[in-house]
């Protein structure tokens, strides 16, 4: 991954295409963000994540492409493109790539609970 | 947007195939997220999002499909899949598809400077 444009109000960086995205990429020191973590990975077929728990933060999973297996609290799911997680801080989870191609997927963690307003209640609109 | 499986600790849905992605989906009331907003949106060639700025929420763009624009703080920047933009809340951002294919993206707001611990200060492995 790599920065392409920072200053004190954004930064911008690229983790490439996504055909060709390999290994696990962290977002949250290279970008400086402050309300969230964010990973980026892809899991080879017959490969795992680590099944952890967190402590406060809240993980939302985004697969992106493939097909897979979720070891949630003990129990598998099934996941595919398409399907979104959202994990309470205190169960196990972990990926799993039981497919014949790569597994894609986006984890962000934030803090439970800490969201206040969002969208029309934290946004307005602007002149373009 | 469909809901698969909820329970107290977890909640599953899915957005379909990124390829067959139409129109603006927000994750936060279905799955329950407590700690973000999620929106995965597809932009058709010519259309634009709304420019717009926050209050408390940082926001995080993944541009997973497409080429486009992203207006910054009234300057325009080139974007395109694997683009990852961090953006502060006060300043105006939008984005714009002037690609001939549809835009896709994932935004997620949440509070800023919110996060405290994150990955292994937050999170421990537990026996799968």
């Amino acid at each position: 991954m790599k920065l392409i444009e920072q200053n004190s109000n954004f930064a911008m960086a690229s983790v490439g295409k996504f055909s060709n995205l390999e290994g696990k990429h962290f977002v949250k020191d290279l970008l400086q963000t402050t309300s969230m973590e964010v990973s980026i990975t892809s899991l080879a077929p017959g490969e795992k994540s680590l099944y952890h728990q967190h402590r406060q933060n809240e993980e939302l999973f985004i697969i992106v492409a493939g097909i897979g297996l979720m070891l949630l609290d003990g129990e598998y799911y099934k996941i595919e493109e398409g399907s979104l997680i959202r994990v309470a801080p205190s169960i196990g989870r972990g990926l799993e790539n039981n497919g014949v191609e790569p597994l894609k997927f986006i984890c962000i963690q934030a803090k439970v609970n800490s969201l206040e307003g969002y969208t029309l209640t934290d946004g307005n609109l602007v002149k373009q």
